[in-house]
């Protein structure tokens, strides 16, 4: 018996397989695994991982019925996603699957209890303290994600629109976001920005940023309106005392100095990937069924 | 030969035809017409709705190439777009284009001076004065147009989201929204909101303002910040000392009481439908090109 923890992303899907004394003997990457997007590719990319993972560690390919399987996987608590991966009929011994942000707080915490922020193209928040756990934001571009990748560049965007129509204050992202479209009016900006996914938007944070560091008012603003909900978020989290707490994604770094007082202290660094979380998962959850047997 | 008004419109396109004493002879609707969205589609939709206008005014098919049309499209500003009208080798006597927005002006103001705010789906202003003429906002969803009703559901959407997850105050649009979707949780609501288009979420509109007249804060608050644009955007237009003002569109209603008191005393009916404007526009610019011969 072996223990396979897979994590499920957007344009990949990684997995790990590791002995019943904790030993990784392989890893691999497969397609897609996100089951909101794609939900039939998301199957294929997990099993394909399997076995990618089962050819790395040198086993017999017969070793997949004898995996136990813990996947993080987006929307994994959406009802009826959760109900079509009950139903699957999946080749492996065992299937705990979660969400893809409890797997990155279990990683990022080696397997313990904690909390964590991810900051990247979106945003969100998770915590697990004994039985209780809580996740919150995570609820995508435009509607969602304050303080995320996408929502500061979306706010860049609107910003620059209303000050090259004299309707809002005037401000450098303007002119930075012209040319980082190559564009010479709002026109241009939209044409080539309107109904473009969150990744889009979220290449203009970079700009956000660098002018709210240059204390431009607009982008302050910006800025501190997205960190007072990371902030916001950070204190629900805290609310359920994780004895630890970190942040994933690449807007981490920029975004700290803007943060609360509490994120700075309470900060921890991430100690594993999600896929070493999604592995924790299914090895207490396998445990936790034996005991019960 | 004969005048034909052209409004193109995302799902339609109409067209009045009218005679050199001015009398409307007969009209007609064909299919998309926004340039941005398909070109050729709009080309094809013009022909139609000329075609159909010339049977229903009993006038034989030959008189195609005695028309001399006014177009009022969509993204007529736009380098590349106005550049292949101008290179469309089309059917009719004379082809004069503009902006949308400009011939809804024209027509709200029967072929005179002044100056419209649209606020339905979207939101955008336009004033034409003596030669000048300004064009602001219409800069679509979700990156543009406050005020309008995408903008609106979206604000009500987010609301909802941060109240759900304890992260914003309380507010009725909460369960209103979720009602609306029947949904039950947050995640309900963004399984059916996100990646969605400004019109399905300008559904949301009535529901914000309703809460709005209910006095709830969050409601009042989004709505105001709405009107702050809308008030701002009537400003710029004014400087221009239009001699008359019109609002066109689903929201003016619901709208008119959380507007300024200029906007409110200003304010007049449109007088006649865009593509009235649009056979304005075609007459002004055939005669003064007669003129200059």
């Amino acid at each position: 018996m072996y223990y396979l923890g897979v994590d499920g992303g957007g344009s990949k899907t990684r997995a790990t397989i590791i002995n019943q004394a904790g030993d990784i003997l392989g890893s691999a990457i497969a397609g897609p695994g996100n089951p909101i997007q794609d939900f039939e590719t998301t199957l294929h990319s997990i099993v394909e991982a399997a076995r990618l993972a089962i050819i790395d560690a040198k086993l017999p390919v017969e070793t997949v019925s004898q995996l136990v399987v813990g996947a993080g996987l987006a929307g994994a608590n959406v009802e009826h996603i959760r109900e079509k991966m009950l139903a699957w009929r999946h080749p492996f011994a065992k299937l705990y699957v979660t969400s893809d942000l409890h797997t990155a707080c279990i990683g990022a915490h080696a397997g313990g209890d904690g909390a964590v922020i991810i900051t990247g193209t979106g945003s969100c928040g998770f915590v697990a303290v004994a039985q209780q756990s809580l996740e919150l934001g995570g609820h995508g571009f435009p509607q969602g994600d304050k303080g995320s990748g996408a929502w500061l560049g979306l706010q860049g965007v609107s910003a620059a629109l209303l000050d090259l129509d004299r309707l809002g204050p005037q401000t450098q992202l303007t002119e930075q976001i012209l040319n980082h479209f190559q564009a010479h009016s709002a026109i241009d900006i939209v044409s080539q920005i309107a109904g473009k996914p969150a990744a889009i938007h979220a290449r203009l944070a970079g700009l956000v940023l660098a002018a709210a560091k240059q204390r431009d008012p607009v982008a302050m603003a910006i800025v501190r309106e997205g960190c007072e909900y990371i902030n916001a978020l950070a204190n629900r989290l805290f609310n359920l005392n994780p004895p630890r707490f970190s942040m994933i994604g690449g807007l981490v770094e920029p975004l700290l100095p803007w943060l609360s007082d509490e994120i700075q202290q309470r900060l921890a660094p991430p100690l594993e990937q999600p896929e070493m979380g999604a592995y924790y998962f299914a090895k207490a959850n396998f445990e936790r069924n034996a005991a019960a047997r």
